[in-house]
């Protein structure tokens, strides 16, 4: 099978090289609108060609669209614009509602599925491409009764081919279930960052004193604001939602601790630590 | 060299492991109010043996004490009664203005060595005893100045064999510091667990769409209060500060997202990007 990769960065670099490393590809053909991050591409191996769109859309069976959720808007009309009855795509985007609105008329929507593969890391572009980024972990396929079943069918064998769980939700669900689990994580890393930035002017001492606590949480603050800023402008409404309600929580923390209330913290404590029995 | 331990968790039981592999210790005794985690270091083998904590004091040329930090108020004055001369003694704990404050006008202040190895995990206890946990990681020796030459070149000598880097600071900077680095995140993973608790029922949705994102800024939410409420006790004004400008730096993502200002949200995300240069 023959798979076109639109947007080599890091999701589509790493898929890229698992779909080719377990034969579910026999050929790669990316898309990229930066020549650069082709080059990089094809020196790192991550695709066997590179080429246009058009041309892309010519010789491929699957297309997967990997940009930045900005993008998705005018690029997932177009690509199937240019979709002929026997190819498949798909996109990995964080953010649901807003694209499905667009195409939700389009003659040829029942040839696109949606797709998220929650998976990913604070780096981006193809030298963030690893292999065995999506192994095991889940992707959520969206609104599936909009896609024809035999679509549906190859983006789940090609999924399964990696292998990674799947479970269905439809666009809204989805995207307010993201706000929780992943885009209310980045914000509060960002803030986390600028708090310590703020009050730390001695670089060096924060490097020596930052525990493994700290580099954890604060990690997805390295994260880049072109992939962010669109994700957050199309999930606006759920994230500010979410904001909110992580807001009162530390307010919580703060009114306890100015009353020196430790024995309701124990309790908050005890109550946050049921998030064991989620990440086992 | 004979080692006590007092306190035989997550820290005194991977330090045991430790200094008892890489040689510094040719005995470590371990002494815990808990029977059961004598019980489970012995079965385990990250003590030698078990004693009284007057034994302990009795055959031990070093005695580390890795208690929660709201017990070392009373034992470290305790132990330092005990102390003879020759004898060298060092907490890890992670508040330290207090506590010198209590020992300030000890006649055996200067056999104490006040430390905080930068290092721990969300997990507690001896079953949480690792090899390796401080490997290359940052200890910071508070006011040394106040040490014997001979008790600080002793725990030097001791976190080099690890081996450690070393940092000095005095009580007041190194609880402001780790306000800033350590606590501050532990209350932000308690809030984001609390938020995400809070807004998902479906344990098992939250379970499919979590991502190593969420999980990794979650993390924390999984540590103990019995440890952490002494902690935010004796550090409470440093933390309160640092959870008023943490929520200060949340409310801007708020203002923003509700002007939908994404302009100068883009601006923040880049600014909180430098703390890539921190940690490396």
């Amino acid at each position: 099978m023959t798979v076109a990769i639109i947007g080599i960065g890091h999701i589509g670099g790493s898929l890229a090289i698992t779909l080719k490393e377990n034969g579910f590809a026999d050929t790669i053909i990316g898309v990229d609108k930066s020549q650069q991050n082709l080059d990089k591409a094809i020196r790192r191996r991550l695709i066997d060609m590179d080429c246009s769109l058009e041309e892309a859309m010519q010789r491929s069976d699957l297309i997967v669209i990997a940009t930045p959720v900005n993008a998705l808007m005018d690029l997932v009309p177009q690509i199937l614009d240019l979709t002929q009855p026997h190819q498949v795509v798909l996109d990995v985007g964080s953010t649901k509602e807003l694209l499905l609105n667009i195409i939700k008329h389009h003659p040829r929507r029942g040839r696109f599925v949606p797709t998220h593969p929650m998976a990913g890391t604070e780096h981006s572009g193809p030298e963030a491409a690893v292999p065995n980024l999506f192994d095991h972990k889940y992707t959520v396929i969206i609104d599936p009764h909009d896609s024809d079943a035999d679509a549906l069918e190859s983006v789940r064998a090609m999924y399964a081919s990696i292998p990674m769980h799947m479970v269905d939700l439809d666009a809204k669900a989805h995207d307010v279930h993201t706000a929780y689990v992943s885009h209310i994580s980045h914000i509060s890393s960002f803030a986390l960052a600028l708090t310590v930035l703020a009050k730390e002017k001695d670089e060096g001492r924060i490097f020596a004193l930052a525990s493994s606590g700290f580099a954890t949480t604060v990690r997805l603050a390295k994260s880049s604001p072109d992939m962010w800023i669109p994700i957050f402008e199309q999930n606006r409404d759920n994230v500010l939602d979410v904001l909110d309600e992580h807001i009162q929580q530390l307010a919580r923390f703060r009114s306890l601790l100015i009353k020196r209330d430790f024995d309701a913290f124990y309790q908050l404590i005890l109550e946050s630590n049921n998030i064991r029995k989620i990440l086992s």
